[in-house]
């Protein structure tokens, strides 16, 4: 048996070790790990980290985002940028647009994806209605077909779910082993502060902060924690941005409540000050929630360093600040609400935790690839993906970590005509990712046609 | 290069992924992972769950146990118990008797184990002085042999540290790196309610647990996770017994303070109403702190369930309960303070985890393992132990997840004269242990010469 | 100057103190206070203790609820039970019906309550619609008549407010210098649980309890908070039932936020257990939230005794058992769900506390007082009301502290036919209420004819 | 019967409630409360506030403070200064020195205040032993004198005890029913951080507030209210500093331990930054608890406002800046640790409360009476004081509402040479102080002999 490639000599992060090993790959699968391997091709990778490939569950692509709004990537541009930025999997989401229910809406993205991908796919429901027929067949059917999670919101009008929709989703979930993703940030809470900071000319792009403050999103958090409780359900926070939300976890986790949290980039190296620049250069970091200050920043540190988060993930939710609406518009037009919510991060995601995690010293490697890639896959039920282990698909990323970059958007791939992360310094980059055994990035290029595959996904966690 | 031993086509739990594959062993060490693997000797492992070797990093062994009172085991019983219990490393602790220097008490410890074990062994220290040799000399020298962790005791009149004392070892172990392991019971509080509990005659056993109430181990806790947010160091707080000092540990990560946290079987299956048996049977379940209530166990379990606690330990410590101080004498010599704290635990620990956890569905095969040998490696600084991996140290237990066995203390291999499970029933038990590539126990038997190893320790984990 | 009337020689509760003297009322008003007092109208109160009258801020009368439901107290028959229970103030509500404004809705609750009211009586507004005239007309208007509080609903179809309507409310309050009163229970959570019991045929009336669990009320007292430290107001919570609902009321006020709380009589004497008597029985004690068990009602206890409650209210909601939907009705009409929630309690309120606080030693008599007059006049801003001190209100209850009485409906003034205390044994008793210097009640018998006022009040307290 | 004074015509503060009445005196009690009062003398107080005569429950005077260090109050000035201030009675401590037994600790405190006070005068003990004859004898026998409260140490070398210590003085308040009242901070915790600033050379005042960070008071503060919950008694946690200790506070009473909080003027008008200036200046602020920041300002004021406290006290403690040892030696021996800790304060507690709630419209007038003088009556047991209440000693101060002063040290009374709140402006000052019906204060100026008592006091306050 001769093996199709052999990745010789890296640090292999694997599991929860570290070695300097060979990785052996045949038919598009990891098939041994050991020293002195050969085949058919060899990357001689000493010097290097191998990693498991990225997988990036929070990603948004080709999502409808409002009249007159694009988004800035498309599934070719988005998995482009995220196998540069050393992803091999990524999860966005089928959201219905118009009168879709949620299987069209599924197969509309499955069609815009088909074919375009660089890295491998795999969806999550964004579930907006709780129609006898999308919660007693078309979710409980795309369940069967490997689609095992799907987000709520409790924010944004025309995509919040009430209670009593979030909880008859969660009994969906429970009866058929999926779970549930809430975004959870008080949506009549924020048109309250916004209609009050609109009525007192409050319109700049740093009032979109304020208007989201802590409490906004404190409340959602306890809320979503008690509605999974009633349910009886596990759930995963999205996005969590601050200490006071991260306390609700917490809490909630004491009194029994399986609670998975998220966190992002945002949210340990911006702060609402990048909302504050000059004119309406600070749209570029409108996102929900905001990022909030350097405190809140350290209590996300003291929750990655104390394992209270379970993944990082990016959020990627990418738009041209050249269509920003009403950027150059005057008067109110020019308003923070009208600004798209989000930021693009799927290409920077990585290399940002790398160096302010692994390179500063405050994270473990075997921590980056759990929070990076690992723990992605365990609870979102990618049976092969996350480990650099037998038998996993050989989806595998190496770096160099003595590589020092500024991020600059020219030097990017997504849609997005900026990065909020322009001229931010790392040490630590992705030279290679490998995907199911085939480079796709090399040297910060796309290499290759798009070969990525749609995953079905096994249930979710549901056991420690 | 032909393999010295073949493990072949058990479930290989590695990391955080599970896998059927073979394991090649070279030297003692994880040579290579894959299929199809040949070599001198090859086991059949088809069926079985493989993991990495049990690691109990909290046993007692050969201690001094006050006056008259000698410990159950010495280290051939010790390990030998431990390896039919499915571990290959057990980690001990060195306490200084009478006027020895904590030097003395290591050389004599390691004299007291040399030739005598089954399995790896790799000591921690107690501390129980803290003059200018002990923290200035010994145990910066000891640290830098791979003596990497100490415990202090909060508790127990004669080995007790003072707050002062304790900050004092604490800030050794941020100069030099270590890890320091806390005892969490308020002395004081317990020797008030022993001295009201004796002169209102209650002296059965029940009242060594009544007398160690909850608020005496929770007031503990708060104040060792306190003494290390002011030293600014970690801290291990060892058999955690209750749902309100976990919340303390919870509190204290909430405020940034890296706090690892440690329980033991006793916790999730024994109750306070075990030392409540007629006469003085009740003396077989005497530890500290005790066993809580149903609802305190539903409290761990949930800390289990959710990350909350790093490592499940043993603290086995081993008396025989025909020793039992007193137990025959009339009027007050039969009194609870003259029991010997300390239940026998270490052949036990992994069937009962594996069959309330893993087969009743409650724990993945990963989280068992990150339980039971991968966390306490890599938080004790075990470097070649704790996982199945290139380069690691051939230290794997076989499991066969179908057996059924109540557990007895006739087919136990430890020196105590009974065990507090007598007829629990378990589902899966470990059925072969291997130690560094050598079959050490055989369906229940040991097998072969005591040839375990001192093992020293890397610096113990300060990064995520 | 003669006094009209002398009570002379009760121990005097007024305001933080106790003295035995003489009180002098003069037009109503109390006029002074000191020994040997003389008047046209002496009443000797030696051995009897002079409390403030009782102010039950809690109580609703003759409001509509639901088809065919008719409260079963009148303003007459309420005010009488009042009275008889030792109340001099009671604080219904006014809940608009059908397409009633909030201004039509109190002139139509004054006009049933004119001439009908043995106590005084100051209303509190319900608000159940948020349209530009309710919050910006009628609301503003109706605060300036001195009706200076209101509550919102987060249960109850058809009387529930939306957060954002909720925070509409509150900003009204805000400006006009209202207090904001709060039922917390999440409706939509209710629901979901109701909908799973009927599915299940759990319709008894035990399962009223079960399907309104803690989290139910915790969340929505979170929530309740949230929303009042968003909009930057002081709220009340009333009827708060469980420890973990007092906490989060703790936890707020350690943010800063005002937060008053109310409890009542059923949580610390009711526990779910006595909605489950055979049969339909257990309709008796059906309210919200629902009596829950000795652990909370001691958690209760631990808040009336540190201070964390301002005011114990009765949630006086009378209903005939005799006309308890579908109780004799066969098959699914006689559920839960059709019960009507509420109790009655006016007129025990008083007996309750005063024996198992204040007889039991487990209460000052100041603090009895505060909880049930004083607090109520501050918070409420009934101005003249709630302390026997110079220039208040002649409102007076004489309490017998050696009576022992077992509370029976054949006793009782209400309209209710029964009462849910059936066999409490109380030591201690009112014998005397005077009104405004008039004896309203004597030795258990209403006196004289309805004299009692509409009290129009200040702002409600926003300073401690 | 004539009465011997009358109060003629001011807004009288009286429990909880104000009116604009006359108080009548007689034998140095409130004989009467009403309008048109004659007696033998009259005082026209119209346009001026009557509140009950403040009662400082926390002060220290004449008590042994070290080599060399006298503190710079004996009883006549401290006294002179308490009824300037608008006191009627101060609490100072009785603190063993040498060899002295707690018995001649009194005997000897009593002799230095015979004759000398201008105030009543109420002890509390300090207990630093607790030998047989101080636990079995002395204490009980003094409380059976009337010293109902006694303080404990968990700081300062010399007086703190310990744990075991602590628990058998509660041992002792509960069999008699006095109340425990302790200094809440880790002493051995601040001794680490202070030799870990001395040998970095760190000095200079400001240390003492940077070596007792919150940690070291929050950790005490659980312990403190652990020890109590063990022993089952109320406690009095003092000068309270922070958020997190009155965090703990608040979950302690959320346990059902009752717990009592006192704060103090430095902790809601100073800061670290105080003890920072310039040279050997910061000393004049060194007090301990030290000040912190404005954010635990905030804080204190949100227990204040939310009912978490239930007294404030001055914490007085003067020593004379002229006499500060070290303040010009040069080199080490000028370093904080020599520094007395302590702050005069005796004659400022009520005007900085006054101006900073009442007058900024933060604290109503009853909240005012309540924390400077009910409370202190009720919790300690003064049965006839606290109150402007038939029976109650005439204790009485009048206050200009409208008066506006800067605080200066020209102006005081103390025995201090400077005041820590030099210049700060304040609105309400008090002119006239009565005692027992005698006016001792007028118009800023001290009058008449030193007529003071010894007041025994009750048990203290065990019930809600």
């Amino acid at each position: 048996m001769t093996l199709d490639l052999v990745i010789r000599g890296a640090r292999v992060v694997s599991g929860s070790s570290v070695a300097t090993c060979d990785i052996g790959v045949l038919g598009g699968r990891i098939a041994t790990l050991g020293t002195g391997l050969t085949g058919d091709q060899v990357i001689d990778a000493a010097g290097l980290i191998a990693m498991p490939g990225g997988i990036d569950s929070h990603v948004h692509i080709a999502q409808p985002s409002g009249p007159g709004i694009e988004m800035a990537d498309d599934f070719a541009s988005a998995t482009r940028a995220a196998a540069c930025g050393g992803n091999t999997t990524v999860m966005p989401f089928c959201l219905p647009e118009g009168g879709q229910t949620l299987r069209e809406a599924v197969a509309a993205y499955r069609a815009k994806a088909n074919g375009q991908c660089l890295t491998d796919v795999s969806f999550h429901l964004i579930v907006t209605a709780t129609d006898p027929v999308t919660l007693g067949q078309d979710l409980p059917a795309l369940i069967a077909q490997g689609l095992t999670s799907f987000k709520v919101f409790m924010t944004y009008q025309g995509m919040r779910l009430s209670d009593a929709e979030i909880l008859q989703v969660m009994d969906v979930a429970r009866a058929h082993g999926a779970l549930t993703m809430v975004h959870a940030e008080n949506e009549d809470a924020i048109e309250f502060l916004r209609d009050k900071a609109e009525r007192a000319g409050d319109i700049a792009p740093v009032h979109h902060a304020r208007t989201r403050p802590i409490p906004v999103e404190r409340e959602a958090t306890h809320r979503a924690t008690a509605l999974a409780e009633i349910a009886d359900v596990p759930v995963m926070i999205v996005h969590v941005s601050n200490g006071a939300a991260l306390d609700e976890i917490r809490r909630a986790r004491g009194r029994g409540v399986r609670v998975f949290a998220e966190t992002c980039p945002q949210y340990i190296t911006l702060t609402a000050d990048d909302l504050d620049r000059a004119g309406f250069e600070g749209a570029k970091w409108v996102c929900s929630p905001p990022p909030r200050d350097t405190d809140e920043q350290g209590a996300i540190w003291a929750g990655l360093d104390q394992g209270a988060f379970d993944v990082f993930s990016s959020d990627h939710c990418p738009f041209r600040f050249a269509d920003s609406a009403g950027k150059d518009a005057p008067g109110a037009r020019a308003a923070f609400r009208n600004i798209p919510n989000g930021i693009p991060g799927v290409e920077t995601r990585l290399p940002i935790l790398f160096s302010e995690g692994v390179s500063k010293g405050r994270m473990s490697l075997t921590t980056f690839a759990a929070l990076t890639a690992t723990n992605h896959a365990r609870i979102y039920g990618l049976e092969h993906k996350g480990a650099i282990a037998i038998g996993k698909d050989a989806d595998i990323v190496l770096w160099d970590p003595r590589a020092r970059r500024a991020i600059t958007q020219a030097a990017l791939h997504h849609g997005a005509d900026y990065t909020p992360w322009e001229g931010f310094e790392v040490t630590g980059w992705p030279v290679r990712t490998i995907l199911r055994g085939r480079t796709v990035m090399l040297d910060g290029a796309p290499v290759g046609p798009p070969e990525g595959r749609h995953i079905a996904r096994a249930c979710a966690a549901v056991t420690a």
